[in-house]
């Protein structure tokens, strides 16, 4: 039994995909992309954001939790969300020096659906999270605006495409063309089935470690021999009842689900890793005092472990599955692992 | 308004004691002592024990929090509480040197209510903290033993004394002879009266920074120059329904209680803070895959910090108070605050 | 002994203060304003840069160790100085809602600095803070902009205002009128005398808990009754040679001395400190692949804490000394501390 | 180019092992077992020991750093090195109920080597690690003595067992016999080559995953289908000169490693690693305020990682391959790997 048997990539699995196989089998889940690419291939960017449920995530926010593997990265937005182990806002992905912008832009798509912020309630904590996509994209240039934030916003939808597109347009895997990859599991816990979903921005490994289930492919197909470099941003969505410190074990899972695909997280790897549960919402403005949370059985979360690897694993892979050749800033090319299968 | 009139000291609060001003007013929370002094004055030592609820908290654990304020210290079993977010045994109090035959103690102890652990089910995380009372005890006497932890757990009950007994023994505390205080305060929120008590181990601090509601008392007393040395062990228990990560917020508040004795945690201070919530029971074999558990709305978490807070403060100087003056090992003796007042 | 004299505040102190009673006083550093207030009053906002030291600090990074005493807060930066345990840019202070703009303006300084950045070399890690000014400050309207960034660097000098100006203009603790505070120590080790300075921006508390030298005066002040809420960021600077895991030990003092001014660092309080010391320079390329570094024998620690949690408690008190009352958006008005001495 | 040759086991490295393939290739680290077995089989356990350098490591301790990949487990003496870290005793591992008797012959033997702990300095932090060897081993009968602490010192050598030895005698890994398994490399970085040695103690896993390089070859062996359950404790040494902070980043590739061997660190899983480096030594009583420290360019991390991982890899694999056939509690049997390859 196999994924992406199309291309000709097999991946060994124990737990069956989701509908879509994609991020947005967790019920609620949204993504959308904006992506800015020039005539003269020198900008290859953009902003990729994943909205976490249908309503107001600030009015009603999710359990989060998180976890830095390598942190050499920029990421935005994960104080809060470690102390009060609530997502309030959609999660942000772009290039590492426009990290500023995106910000400012998801503070002003924020205000706008929520008056009460910065009025008669406090501000508002927004998650963005980053890659550089300097190979490929003229990232001293600035090119994201505060207008990308709300187109992406726009776009969102439970169907949405992967590789080379929003925040991942110019990114760099394995000395491939990385950039969107998404997956997901099916997950029986009792009477139960749970979804895990993963959502990646892939930037980071050497070819030469490119490991697709146990098989160091990037030996066949190039010499190259660059350091690990670069990062990875994973996203974990579940509609499994997870509390923010059970959303954080799983987070942790990332390091193995890169470890899957050759990594070793080299020292200049902003590896990091974000997990939300739409099981429970939290509201802004509780009416009691005291609130009624499901919380997994403990027992349980080496199912939940597995099962998100899996897709934290081919989430990974897809985003190399998916992307096409780019020829970007400087002429620089990054191929398609499409064209070596 | 005061406490502790009787003898001198008057404590600025905001919320009101317990009837007992102890860590046992939160119901269901015993301590129990073991005193250990020889009759040559060279053996000052014990073990403390809080059970935290009267059932067996092995079959039915309580979501506990940590903070570690300054880590020069040798407390186990405080991975899996962090990972967990579950206490699954009593919390013990004994010197640094002591720690290894306490914990043995205590798995034996559990083992003992427990013949399922190491047989049908896993092991068991006991929590062992520790202050180094080589001051006035005979520390490398080692004369701690096994039987002690039985002795302590035998005499647990809600009322119990304070000062210098069980592992407070041989402490010391700004210059003074420190050991076991306790406090409790009753916090309203909504329709609730939570109540959130405090037990400390107090072994930290320099005469000249002893500070009682604002007042340095402790250059009044002596013009002794020692740098804050020493530990302290702060536990915490409340029937408000805090989650894991809610407690380790309240837990890291112990910093502000230490500070307001005058306490900066010096470099060789091991201040170590542990908190539990009654509220929730998780069962070691759940019925069920997800569980319904109780949470406190955040913004309630404010009254719980300064409610806590002046717990854990009037804890810390409640075992000045009660502490006689000791003569111990090598001659060496430790005045009570009460002499000076 | 006092500080403060002119104004009718003394402190308790055991360290004299360097020459200018500024975190300036450690050799390199300056601080720089850009104080944004509008002829109606509804803007009461800015920037607040700290330069570490006069080279390119990109080039030339710092250790830096970084504590999140209650993390409800919107710093950008600290994932990377965690993991790296250094500094590469300057550190800024601003309104919460404009994190995301300074940052940008930040990432633009530095791009200008270094034109290596995002070309032969990677990005760049910036770090910004922030408070919630919206009470005196329009906080929605967003009017901090990425050219006020580059005003606040023109601005830096070793000689440099307190109280409501830069970031602190708009800023509000315990219930008075807060903003920049700056204080340092003088702390003799063994042959050296190193220099701690403190620069804090200060947003939190209620009037009900200020204290200062041990004396709840606020409660002389009015009977408001707010909770303790708003943030307070605390920089700390040293010539001492400190690692990046000593300076973190140092940054959690910070915990220490927000309570010696009453804190009990409420649910809502971002309060967040950052620690750098100047005396070892990490080269961004080093020549070889050992560096030698200068560190602080732990020992020595103590003193630096003391010194450093005098330092830090003097720089909050001394942003409310030297704010002038302000009368901001939508009329409301927050007095000085002055107006009560 | 392969290791394990002569047991048909082949791994896919980059770097070369050093002379002994054991983590004693880094000079002065030893390795001694106790290893104790009853002749009716019941009693299958032991304690291993990692002397750290030839020296007093108290009086001249060694920069350390720790990762807990999953913190399902008991051991005892991370705090103090997290907060200072140093490691300042001997490294030992033995089942889950042992640590407390194991350390308190730690101790012992710490008092035994320094007449100053506890009489003119303080006290002494021992670091004791653990896994759950129940399936093999009567570990309700607490088997292990203080006695077997110094009898595993006294054996301590470069030439050292792996397999059913010390630690390790019950240990179970992926439904084989699992226990202490080494390796080393040798990792060149400009004009020097440092040694990365590391030792596992294994008992951990599921059979359906194990894996060798890349191939999953437990599904082979056989159907059978637990949970990842059990812990693993990683051990690094290495003679670059690494900060405890880089040494921290060191031990959490440790994921990495055991997502080679196909684990995911199931929910009961204690996955510890803790590294150390021989290149500093930090005197416990220093002669002067400031030391001179080595410190490793951060860019050079990457090479260190990727040499370490390989270590790890190899090391966790090696104690299959050394493990042999073990009949032990209740008549339970755990197969060498070796019978099926």
């Amino acid at each position: 039994m196999g994924l992406y048997k199309g291309c000709g990539i097999e991946l060994d699995h124990r737990f069956e995909p989701g509908k879509r196989d994609l991020i947005s089998d967790v019920a609620g889940v949204t993504v959308g992309h904006c992506t800015k690419k020039s005539a003269d291939g020198s900008v290859n960017t953009g902003v990729t954001v994943i909205m976490p449920h249908t309503g107001n995530i600030f009015r009603e926010k999710l359990f989060a939790g998180s976890a830095v593997i390598n942190g050499f990265g920029k990421t935005a937005g994960l104080v809060q969300i470690e102390e009060l182990g609530t997502l309030e806002s959609p999660i942000f992905m772009t290039n590492t020096l426009s990290v500023g912008t995106v910000l400012t832009g998801a503070v002003r798509y924020m205000l706008s659906q929520c008056p009460e912020i910065g009025d008669t309630t406090g501000t508002v904590n927004c998650l963005v999270t980053e890659c550089n996509d300097g190979f490929l994209n003229d990232i001293r240039g600035l090119h994201v605006s505060e207008e990308d934030v709300f187109a992406a916003i726009g776009n969102a939808s439970a169907d949405f495409a992967e590789g080379a597109v929003g925040g991942g347009t110019g990114m760099k895997m394995m000395g491939l063309k990385g950039g969107i990859g998404s997956a997901s599991r099916l997950c029986p816990i009792g009477d139960e089935t749970y979804t895990i979903g993963a959502l990646t921005m892939t930037n980071y490994g050497s070819m030469r470690d490119l490991t697709v289930a146990g098989d160091k492919i990037g030996r066949r197909i190039s010499k190259q021999a660059e350091e690990d470099k670069g990062s990875c941003i994973i996203v974990i969505a579940t509609d499994a009842p997870l509390s923010d410190r059970q959303l954080r074990r799983l987070a942790s899972r990332s390091a193995h689900a890169l470890a899957r695909t050759g990594s070793y997280s080299g020292n200049g790897s902003g590896d990091v890793a974000v997990a939300f549960s739409t099981a429970n919402r939290i509201p802004h403005a509780p009416e009691s005092a005291a609130l009624d949370i499901k919380m997994l059985a403990e027992d349980c979360m080496s199912l939940i472990f597995e099962a998100g690897t899996e897709a934290m694993e081919e989430a990974l892979l897809s985003s190399l599955v998916h992307a096409d050749t780019v020829r970007g800033f400087r002429d620089r090319t990054l191929k398609s692992l499409r064209e070596y299968l």
